[in-house]
């Protein structure tokens, strides 16, 4: 390791941090943060501070539980555990949206799958969901394909099940996303992505619909042992957390949630939302690159994902942007050699994807 | 949050973190490594570093493997998932190994308990473990009461039952703790205590038979859906983390094990051995305090509890160290207001330690 690394991030995740991290970090060594108890007031502080500004920044409902785990992905399993009994819904259009679902087959739950092709979204009324599966999984944002499933459309498939508890992936489109938490029962982040932050800290936000499934499913079969949700919740209410957290994460997570409060959410979401146009608009009328989501509607404005005509393009294309100290992430799984995927996140700066669009055109 | 938190912490954890933390932290935003993806050839060398200083500072075996997650109490559920069938062993004697049983029976395991007093130790000889269990569970250093169990005695539990897998807490213990892990199939341990950095980060150290075990068990019924040791062990030889890991924390581990490895870890254990014995003297020879744990070989090095003759006295305590900006832990559990814990760790400097003492018996 040494200074060689790049230095400007388009990855979707670990991803490009706020300039503003470092320094954050070393207020947090300047006030002891490091070696407070999660048991002190101080800690209890820091808990109410970040659920509290979580909830503003997102509209979350005042009743709902906000936890902390060590990744997203393991957050796929908690919410499996702690509400299904017996089967689960999965709507797979990528790789992610494909893992939660190998997640309920790992736990022997019984599954309705709900395939799409890879880059294709889906509406409301394509869905249909078996009388028997107690959960919807849906991915709201594919990082693997940068397939955008509209807010509204998540708010449709939870009315037209009312029963069914809704669960959604919002790994990399928060807090670009702007959801009807009322219409959700379980959300996941991870804050390697948007939040700009290093990896290593999950977030779990959850309705109280979802406390009482995982109660009466502990009484019947059990819920695993670690980060159930009942014991989360308990601790919850008392601004600590069960086990011992990634205190630094979650410290981090809230000084950038104040950063985006102050700046205002909407003026971020604009940023992001007009420079993901204007980076399709150009795909648009190039020969060689285009989006590899065709439809407009389920273009992710967070995840771009371009697709070239050979593997050489897209080949020369990394190492082009390698020598200019600029990472980008590879395709994911058999679309590696084929595609590019870009993170269009709040801690990039402007200049950095027009240079990478003059690039893109001089190169095709 | 202000600067008018602690500045001498002998928390039992989350501790003390090393001064050099926050220059090994500037380093790791100087070097981009926040934005460095998790399958990048940067992030697989940061992973061969820090299995090989691991691996070469407790003197692991080279076919064991190392893996990371959010917590140590993480592993508690890992472990039993992937390593027990049907019934697992506990010795239990105190909070934490008392709660590995509790995973156990979450997980509607069997379970077999041997239980001792909280504050006393065993030898290998008191353990008599059922025929049909699977996995002897032992906290070879409970965090809650400051009982060390000498190494040779998981050893000698190990030569006794050679067919069952010896699964070891070594939560508050590592890297102080001369252990011998050909006897050992799974050991853990969390970063804030002994190697002084923030909290955030679990590490489990697994041997090929419990590897071969989970391979076993994932056919038979299935091993959890997140984390599984399989699929842990498969990205594990291509020196990646199965999900984004906390990149930061294992950035730090690393430069923290290279400090330890240049010091010489010999001259560390020394150091803390010849603190504790010093400290342990001290309290002998105090009226109104006393070493919680009475049998010398069993008082922790790492975990030293202090007991007094009255609530009132602990509470006096407490409050006079507040007031000179030093932090300690209180009593676990039930002893929460008759014990202090102190953390005998190498990030707190000696002089600290001789101001500690100086204090209680001036307050005896």
């Amino acid at each position: 390791m040494d200074m060689k690394n790049p230095q400007t991030f388009f990855n979707v995740g670990p991803a490009m941090i706020f300039e503003q991290v470092p320094a954050y970090t070393a207020q947090f060594f300047q006030e002891n943060m490091g070696s407070v108890s999660h048991r002190s007031p101080e800690f209890r502080e820091l808990h109410r501070q970040i659920i509290a500004n979580l909830k503003k920044l997102l509209q979350i409902p005042e009743t709902y539980g906000i936890f902390f785990s060590g990744s997203a992905s393991e957050l796929w399993e908690r919410i499996l555990l702690n509400g299904v009994a017996h089967k689960s819904a999965h709507i797979v259009n990528g790789s992610f949206s494909s893992k939660f679902h190998d997640y309920a087959q790992s736990l022997n739950l019984q599954t309705q799958k709900i395939a799409f092709e890879e880059g294709e979204g889906f509406e409301a009324t394509q869905i249909s969901i078996d009388n028997d599966a107690e959960m919807i999984c849906i991915t709201q944002n594919e990082t693997s394909t940068g397939v955008w499933i509209p807010e509204n459309t998540i708010s449709e498939i939870a009315q037209k099940y009312p029963e069914k508890l809704i669960s959604v992936d919002i790994v990399s489109s928060v807090p670009i996303a702007n959801l009807d938490f009322n219409y959700i029962d379980n959300a996941f982040f991870s804050v390697q992505k948007a939040f700009g932050m290093p990896a290593g800290l999950g977030v779990w936000i959850v309705s109280p619909r979802m406390l009482a499934k995982s109660i009466e499913l502990k009484a019947q079969k059990g819920i695993g042992a670690h980060h159930t949700l009942p014991m989360h919740w308990k601790n919850f209410e008392n601004n600590e957390t069960h086990s011992t957290p990634n205190v630094y994460g979650i410290y981090l997570l809230n000084k950038i949630v104040e950063m985006i409060l102050n700046k205002g959410i909407e003026a971020i979401r604009t940023q992001i939302e007009s420079r993901a146009q204007s980076f399709y608009e150009s795909l648009n009328s190039m020969k060689h690159f285009h989006a590899f989501v065709a439809q407009p509607k389920f273009q992710s404005p967070t995840i771009i994902v371009i697709q070239a005509d050979s593997a050489e393009r897209i080949e020369a294309v990394k190492k082009y942007l390698k020598s200019q100290d600029i990472s980008v992430s590879s395709g994911y799984g058999k679309n590696k050699a084929l595609h590019i995927r870009i993170g269009n996140f709040p801690a990039v700066p402007d200049e950095a994807y027009e240079k990478l669009l003059q690039i893109l055109k001089q190169m095709d």
